[in-house]
């Protein structure tokens, strides 16, 4: 059909480690150049969380190298997959903070399960740390620039039926109707022809893209300071501790 | 009253010919430079149909000099239109797809009779055409950015009622109402002092017509440069063929 | 409890006077110097009217150097309030046009008594006055372009019921719980870390803050040359006539 899924399969949490973001990054390169794929859905095959976003292990205690390695892995998945020319439907089947709601942002299309359990947010504030502004970007692409204050300010992980009023993803639906209505939603995205709709998609895109790969060391730098500082190993480290004791 | 009436009359759909918009440029000019005129209030004369948007024989088997000749017209309607000094109302009476939603989205208030037989929207992609930059950004100004995205991707004719609720018309009435409140809505945008609103409308709409002033000959190259492609050349005349087989 | 209270009182009706800015400029530098205040919320201790924004007497029949100074003190209050770095909470218990409406804008959070005689706007268009770019930026920011163009076009003042429906105000209640609602939504803005919540602020609203930085003494020089019009003179005269009048 011309239609790929992918299933985030990395549990318990589906973290964004440099490992999986480097798997990540080649699967949508594969697909991408792939000329009988047209569509990607994305989705999680581990039980009520879509992905937790970036893995907090690999922004402790480690060298300059390895984060240097790890930062330049997280913009490579957002250049791609924010940048694809393939059709991309997010299926959020579980709670998508930080990264994992970065990841479902740069999806052409997002469907949620409409469970109020599950909550979706760029919620880095709430630990301290401050998204980049290509996440910054991404958001306010999506909900306007007033939601995205509000929200970014709060580190807010909102449920399901916020998130939808808000306009953070398109649509609920009964989880066990989530992969029906994806690809439903998909086949109404691939009735247009290719060509225009991509040129279409980079046109809409192109200037948020364009704004990371002209600070795109500058992003790392930053990253690399700001991850060194004592006093946020020293919140990471007990926000480690706490996620390990609520295990 | 200081308001002219301006009804598209060109069956039957009012395509935008290049005679057409050379046209509606000039009346545009006349009135813009009538002191006793301070509004303008756009419908069509032709039933079920505001305007079929531009005319595609203008697009096909002609010469690059007619390609440039048409694009700068459209560009020229654009520019006197969406930077027009007077207050501008359309009154959309019909389905108003591609460049005749861009007529109705240029203007300063968007009325739409609440038929939902009635669709408006910038559906190029439908035609495996892309809208040009200052169509996208003339959308963005007025649904943002996320529903621009959505609608262009999928090149959407949206019925009156979606249209409402997405914020691309700013107001439904009864078919028969719609002059009425067309007058009524008028009285309410002359009722503020004129240089005033002007210099407003100015500061809120400046940005946007300075992008294609700047960009104006490689818009026109861009235009000539897909228009000539074989490939672009056939779903245009498919096109063409398959709205003579309709009728 | 590091929130300061801040309660505008210069009857009759709170204007932006030279001295009220530059009291209004002095009391925030000297709160963002306290390491104890984390947040601010600005209220009105006159009775209908949160502020009725600049003070137009300072703008009639005065030297180009009274010009030049009280419009420094309304770009420098502006620049210290939408730049700080306390969490600003703006409880509207009143009606609140131009500058007036600009103060609350320019907070994280806006709570209104849902008094709908309370209206709220940048009603400058009425007056056959312009408002300032970064005004318009500033509103632009919290409900984006479509609604600032028209309302800010119409120099429309919205009923509190319709301002929360539009979203220039975040929440309404009824006025005896507004200050307990205010208190209960700077309580959930200070659960944040401090310093991720201000990079976070900074990330959102530099853009529009340097632009008024990179511009600041052509701003003043436009703002001289529109006040020293003797139509604009005339108008404003005028309107202080029925102010007059009207008591």
């Amino acid at each position: 059909t011309g239609v790929a899924m992918m299933k985030f399969k990395s549990p318990p949490v589906n973290s964004l480690s440099l490992e999986f973001l480097t798997e990540f990054s080649i699967s949508l390169e594969k697909l991408e150049n792939n000329r009988a794929c047209r569509g990607v859905i994305i989705t999680s095959a581990v039980p009520k969380i879509f992905s937790s976003g970036l893995d907090i292990t690999e922004m402790c205690g480690k060298s300059v190298e390895h984060y240097t390695e790890f930062w330049r892995a997280v913009q490579e998945m957002w250049l791609r997959l924010y940048g694809s020319n393939m059709v991309t439907v997010a299926a959020v089947n579980g709670s998508s903070p930080a990264g994992g709601c970065l990841v479902a942002l740069s999806c052409d299309y997002r469907i949620m399960a409409e469970n109020p359990k599950f909550s979706i947010g760029l919620n880095e504030a709430q630990l301290g740390i401050v998204a980049p502004f290509w996440f910054k970007d991404t958001f306010v692409n999506v909900v306007g620039h007033r939601i995205a204050e509000r929200s970014l300010q709060l580190g807010s992980l909102h449920p399901a039926p916020e998130a939808h009023k808000l306009g953070l993803v398109d649509e609920l639906v009964p989880e066990e109707k989530l992969m029906e209505k994806a690809a439903a939603v998909m086949a109404q995205w691939l009735a247009l022809p290719d060509h225009a709709r991509q040129l279409t998609k980079t046109m809409m895109r192109k200037a948020v893209l364009d704004r990371l790969v002209a600070h795109r060391e500058e992003d790392i730098k930053n990253f690399i300071t700001f991850v060194s500082k004592e006093s946020i190993q020293k919140s990471l480290r007990m926000y480690m501790e706490m996620l390990k004791k609520r295990k």
